[in-house]
């Protein structure tokens, strides 16, 4: 009799689970406005990369909707972030032996020095595959080095695909310094063939030359590659000016929904407000801002009542030092640590506002039945993607901190990201209305449940 | 041990298979032909309605593929299609009490009857929902009927939105001719707020006037309900010049690969070669037309043998009578009755080349086991839907064949479908390489295990 009572109690639950998961969702695809946010997001204010007027402009934006929409508090943590600009030259060209100039696209990575007082550097080149192909290649020295190993096209999930090539564009410039070289160009992390640079972090490593470097479109680096085998003596030119700038304060922006029973457990879900200075930032990561706040609208229209608090957080910096992030697991642990507030979940949403999959949950094994068991939640919506799997890299540091928080990262489809990701065709024109909506319905969705079913720290 | 040795043998059969899957997609990504082959499709011949010197050349053009790839026999099954012409007028406007005009999205739907002369009609209107508000219209008479019910928004499922809201499409040129309409505008099929028309297939009924039919953007739609309720008065002018022409012979191209062990049980797979004729037919049926294509070629690339027949059909007529669909199962319907061949399987795509989720199984129920077997397979290539649903127009009359076949539909994600559907937008460059050759690596595969482990009839 317990058990069928027990049954007839889950049975029950999932039943209003259903209804509510369903209103979300009716709620956001007739009525939503997430998309317009977006548009206004990305066409109002454009790009915002952190340490920008325009970041700071998208955080006073970000304030406002957070009260429209009705979070009882809405209030700034502020951080102090880099700020570097790209500023207004980033040219190319190919001489080849023959006397034929061929220009090339590329731009700036993210944090790289210019060329030296701001002019040309020439020299023949060599191309590798891999950062320790340099380790027995003396003949980098004193030349540009091609980092030119693709995206492995047959991998499924592009972010994998992304986490294998990426290492060239992140540690590229230390491995060619090194070894002698002036310069360095990445090929640009993308599937597509195509003429656009994108974008993205590199690093330098002290006691190391800061050599400048650049991302080439795939369809240059390709052609390069191409030349070279006919004319290993060809010659490569470029020019950047792009510079540090002195650190800046903006910060984290967050919507605070007090919770109604526990109110000292924090259910933290957000993106990153902050975006690279070409394109638009809207994949990468308006989508996920505009979730987020779509998602207090939508959990205020259905009539929902928090158990939890609810902390919608529009994240500074995750593009180049994840300060914002950081800042915000410092202060979890020190709330903490303090005996405040326990940080018990946290989701993030940073792969782009494409069709939803399903989510990957980033927690200790223990949770993985709970999370399972909300699958059957989503079918309806076509949502079937429930694996263990990566969360965010701004509510990443939160695993550091004192209570190990339930986490998730929204899984929208992947095959289109890389087209547009750090490029200047990361444009609200490239994000799909019922799209976006449907990954609001299915961030509200989850949160609800995690809100009414994560048992709390202390039962576990 | 028998149990022991039974569940062994299972699962070294699902490691062959996901071995052999694995090859499929390895290929498909890294070596695919098929985006190539729809540019080709799409560029070199475009659009291809039935009858249409187009739709002649695409025959020639997928035969010539299919043998290149390896087809045993290649051959065209004749079939009579109608032939009809948009023509070169389709212009409408919209006159406001004040003076006012204002120019209106049009085009012909597909069979529609040219406006009287080729010259303008014009009238007061009324706008209905639904065909049957017009039973109780008496004012509708010598007007034009607008039909404004859009597609549900609420539905995840953009098919069944687009199924909930075509009957204005079909019928409404019947319903507005018998309320003594003059003309008919039927809201376009699709979520997209946008000022594209988007045509269709629509029908006259014997004995009913054939008025002429055209559908309108959804903005102009949305823009003529508005302004009618402040200006009842308003008049629309619309002229067509469409028109039926002679019936022309074309036909089903058809691969073959004959089978090895079993080559009288006939696996049929395809898509439509014919398309509307605006637009160039890319996702609809394009992508149906080179997933099929390169699924032969997949086959053959990575060594796999078929135990069965193999047909790779390029249908024709899908959008405007099926009469290659039909043809098709009558023919199967003749072998089967003479003893000849036994059509089995059958599997088509027709929803679009975007980022496959799954397959739609549209067979009696106790096959469902066997179908749903297969879905832990495809998990690593993020296909999760494995439900009871739709496979296709053009091999649905198979069903109504001496033996019911076990049949399937490629199931992609639909969200973007109906942007693009029937309209000027479905073209080559809103097709996604990756997601094109993805849903060919899902055909190819489960056509491969419909081969190998589907019962034959007579085990049954």
């Amino acid at each position: 009799m317990l058990s069928a009572s027990t049954n007839s109690l889950a049975q029950n639950r999932d039943e209003i689970d259903s209804v509510m998961i369903r209103s979300i969702y009716d709620e956001v695809l007739s009525n939503g406005d997430i998309y317009n946010n977006l548009r206004s997001l990305t066409k109002d204010i454009g790009h915002r990369l952190s340490g920008s007027p325009q970041a700071s402009e998208a955080m006073v934006w970000g304030a406002n909707l957070l009260e429209k929409y009705g979070a009882d508090t809405v209030f700034v943590m502020p951080v102090i972030v880099p700020s570097w600009t790209r500023n207004n030259i980033a040219t190319a060209t190919a001489y080849m032996s023959d006397g034929r100039q061929i220009p090339l696209h590329i731009t700036a990575l993210g944090g790289s020095v210019g060329t030296p007082n701001n002019s040309p550097i020439r020299s023949k080149i060599v191309i590798v595959k891999h950062l320790n192909d340099l380790d027995t290649m003396p003949e980098a020295k004193d030349k540009i080095v091609l980092f030119n190993r693709a995206m492995d096209p047959v991998l499924i999930n592009t972010g994998s695909a992304y986490g294998g090539a990426n290492d060239q564009r992140g540690g590229g410039a230390i491995a060619a310094a090194k070894a002698g070289a002036i310069g360095s160009l990445v090929r640009s992390m993308t599937h597509s063939l195509d003429t656009l640079p994108h974008t993205g972090a590199m690093r330098y490593e002290d006691g190391v030359k800061k050599i400048p470097s650049a991302a080439i479109s795939t369809v240059d680096a390709r052609m390069i590659a191409k030349l070279y085998k006919e004319d290993p003596e060809l010659e490569i030119e470029f020019t950047l000016n792009c510079k540090a700038l002195p650190d800046v304060v903006q910060g984290n922006v967050i919507g605070e929904w007090q919770g109604s029973e526990l109110p000292n457990e924090i259910i933290t879900l957000g993106g990153h407000l902050d975006s690279w200075d070409i394109g638009e930032g809207a994949h990468d990561d308006g989508a996920g801002i505009v979730h987020t706040i779509e998602t207090l609208r939508l959990l205020k229209a259905v009539g929902y009542t928090p158990r939890r608090t609810i902390r919608f957080v529009l994240f500074i910096n995750e593009e180049n030092g994840n300060r914002g992030g950081i800042r915000y697991a410092e202060t979890a642990s020190e709330e903490y640590t303090a005996g405040e507030n326990v940080y018990v979940a946290a989701m993030e949403s940073d792969a782009g506002g494409f069709s939803p999959r399903g989510f990957n949950l980033d927690a200790p094994d223990e949770h993985y039945e709970l999370f399972k068991s909300w699958q059957s939640l989503f079918e309806p919506y076509d949502l079937y993607h429930f694996k263990k799997g990566w969360s965010g890299v701004d509510i990443g540091p939160l695993k550091r901190h004192g209570h190990r928080p339930f986490m998730v990262g929204l899984k929208p489809d992947g095959q289109r990201y890389f087209d547009f990701h750090h490029s200047s065709q990361d444009v609200f024109e490239n994000v799909h209305k019922r799209e976006l909506e449907l990954g609001a319905g299915a961030m509200a969705s989850i949160i609800m449940l995690i809100d009414k079913h994560l048992p709390s720290p202390s039962y576990e």
